[in-house]
């Protein structure tokens, strides 16, 4: 039997989320299908015997992972956070795991408290698919130039207006974002030998789906098909060009939520 | 229409073979069910509208992942060993991918003419299991003591008899193998932010369940439930002590098959 929350009681718990998206329709809860968020709450409403609404960071599109996705629910139920923690990656499907489960103040809002976030993008840049990359990075066959990436990565960071790199809707107020810093690194030969490239973004905020659109800009830049002022062009006028395609999600990868007392990342030692 | 071979005109081909073992049987063809020797055998008959038979450079057991499988075939299709790779590559299920196609000599066999092969076993060493390294690590959760199972390893690099740490059957005539070298590395933190330890065995050849009954039994050392002595003991006796258990499939890679010319590796450069 699930009882709501009695409030007066309510606890306050911080999860850190690990999640493989291939299997899934993002985070976010919908009715055509199961979605990570969809996945925990059930898993912690078995576990607390309680209607739990788990609150994310934001949101992850259909078939992206995360290292570290931070979210937050309240509880009155007693359980420990380790025994819960402990739960959870008992309950829940081999795709999701808890690395982290701690109690916060009542007023923790993993949403509205982020103060940034880090998304990682990797890509196979190899003549040949991988067999054991696939689903965790998106392959590019041409040799990408990261001398010309990066200097039109220099253009995105800072604060721009980024309408030309989202997909936009009503409901976004603004496309001013600040970029914290744009890393391109050749981590050279991986695991199956070929070259991976991984792009790191931080930011204060995201509009959706602004890492895929930035990524396949640069990509284009890579292969020389776009000039690396033509990303200044874009956030200039606003307007994307058809060269400015979308990563595919496989590649992608919520890679840290930073608060303001801490973050949930995959390197944290807290906790 | 499937022909057989023309065996006078046929050309002897070299494939350098990635996969994830999750969803086969394994290497080797079998009636219950998909291996990867059969998938690969399909493709390859559709290409070149004969009757293939691939010789893998030895089998691995069900969920084993392959960096880099070495296998031939003979054909009398004039198809490019450029053409035959891309077209396998279109061709195979997601979860292979071939790496490299060459022409041998007639003579070149991929079992026979291998000089060693070396496995990769993958731990993830942290107290919680991780969604993304499932089906690529074995997850164990104790610290595991390094320096007692580089110990422990030292006993087993050499020519010794192996029969304490193989699953033997009649077919078998020999369990006297050549270790080559045993390494433990810490990775440190992976992408997910978990410890890695990566075991890498290189031998001249190995018996089955070999690399996993080695891994399974350095894991007991670093818990300290045996000591690198018993892995000495175990040697010199050929009896396995009921501590000695067999490390999970889903950690282990075959990661490089040399030959006399050559090897065809995960970061092997040529082709």
């Amino acid at each position: 039997m699930e009882k709501d929350i009695d409030s007066r009681k309510a606890r306050n718990i911080w999860l850190t989320i690990e999640y493989d998206g291939t299997h899934y329709l993002g985070w976010q809860r919908q009715p055509q299908g199961l979605s990570v968020q969809e996945a925990i709450e059930d898993a912690l409403s078995k576990i607390t015997r309680e209607r739990v609404v788990l609150t994310g960071s934001g949101r992850t599109d259909s078939g992206v992972h995360a290292i570290a996705q931070a979210a937050n629910f309240k509880t009155s139920s007693r359980i420990g956070t380790t025994e819960l923690q402990r739960g959870l990656n008992s309950t829940l499907p081999r795709d999701i795991s808890i690395k982290s489960a701690e109690e916060m103040p009542e007023n923790f809002h993993a949403q509205y408290d982020a103060r940034s976030k880090t998304y990682l993008y990797r890509v196979l840049n190899s003549p040949h698919r991988s067999a054991l990359e696939r689903g965790r990075a998106w392959h590019v066959a041409q040799r990408l130039d990261l001398d010309s990436m990066r200097k039109a990565a220099k253009f995105l960071v800072g604060e721009h207006d980024f309408k030309a790199f989202a997909l936009t809707s009503r409901s976004v107020k603004t496309t001013v974002r600040r970029v914290h810093r744009l890393d391109i690194c050749d981590m050279g030969r991986g695991i199956t030998g070929g070259r991976v490239i991984e792009f790191e973004v931080e930011a204060g905020g995201f509009i959706k789906r602004m890492v895929r659109l930035i990524v396949g800009t640069l990509v284009k830049v890579g292969k020389g098909r776009l000039a690396p002022e033509d990303v200044k062009e874009a956030l200039r006028t606003g307007n994307r060009t058809p060269l400015m395609r979308s990563a595919p999600a496989q590649g992608l990868f919520l890679k840290e939520v930073r608060y303001g007392g801490g973050n949930r990342g995959g390197n944290d030692r807290r906790g």
